[in-house]
């Protein structure tokens, strides 16, 4: 077999780009040699770039361009209410529901024993920071409902109730648009624990 | 919405990639953004690398980083066969089944005349010109079953016919492993066309 080197180092470069598998990548990676030069450099400047101009929000820790971010030094949010996430994409998919005003706290990861992350290798203490000296009265936590995202929240909860302030957890239950048949049984159970009063 | 101009411009690029829709590509620009640095910057050099270090060969046309290629300057390899493929990772393709030990001759694209491509688009000229000066005996039109590709395989067996070369197409057929319920009329059709006689 011919192997040709360039070709066999993007090829395995695109294949560590999760949900691509070798064949993919090799794909992708013919696919970037048969555009027009500037499109494949574009690319590579695009990530580039975004490793260069990105960085963490050192108030909030989301991904921005500025310091500190646009949520963050927005006047309008309010201050009072923040809304824990795990990771930055969580923070433009709340942003995306256009229905939370207040701010965020990325808290970079979970608690994850098995994987050896403790409270010290997210972005706890921060958080802890924020509502001690801050005008915090509400803390939603907004971790995903898994395993390692339940007891997250659990574990902030539990650190910052003695400190005064209200902590919520988002609720679990039915999506729009889903459909009781094909529910599991968990989210079921969830969903009618969480019922509220209509009519 | 709070958008983050360098993560938007990455996102853009990834989901100019094949098979890679908007929603997928900000999945990839989040990862991009969330390993090491320099795993990022591998990425971006692997592109960088392969768009100048990779060209056309010279004689068949696929894809090398040496000029010309090894196929083309593997000595044992037998110059009177030759393969004609529309892509260079067709090549590949056909390499990985170690039964070629012929050359090729790469045409980067098919007869589209619905797409404006005509013979003086793709590498028509250079194939006729291999075949008239050199030891080409056999012609294997190895471009794929569809109608461009039959229609760039019937064009160039007229073409290379009166000039006393043998033209040759791949065998279309049930692949091995499929399941006569499941295959296609006219791939079926095509099968019972070909047939052999065995025992």
């Amino acid at each position: 077999m011919v192997t040709i080197e360039p070709i066999e180092k993007l090829t395995t470069q695109l294949a560590r780009l999760p949900g691509i598998g070798h064949k993919t990548a090799q794909r992708l990676a013919y696919h970037i040699l048969s555009v027009p030069e500037a499109q494949a450099l574009e690319l590579a400047g695009a990530i580039t770039a975004a490793r260069r101009e990105v960085h963490d929000c050192p108030v909030c820790g989301t991904y921005t361009d500025v310091t500190p971010c646009a949520i963050c030094s927005d006047e309008r949010r309010d201050g009072s209410l923040l809304c824990v996430v795990c990771d930055p994409r969580d923070v433009t998919a709340m942003e995306k529901t256009r229905e939370f005003h207040g701010r965020y706290h990325v808290l970079h990861g979970v608690l994850s024993p098995m994987d050896g992350v403790g409270p010290n290798d997210i972005r706890i203490n921060e958080l802890v920071e924020r509502v001690r000296t801050g005008e915090v009265r509400e803390v939603i936590l907004a971790t995903n409902p898994d395993v390692e995202g339940e007891a997250t929240a659990s574990y902030i909860a539990r650190l910052l109730r003695p400190m005064g302030v209200t902590c919520t957890r988002i609720a679990h239950g039915i999506p729009i648009g889903g459909n009781l048949e094909y529910t599991d049984e968990v989210t079921l159970a969830k969903a009618l624990e969480g019922r509220r009063a209509i009519g």
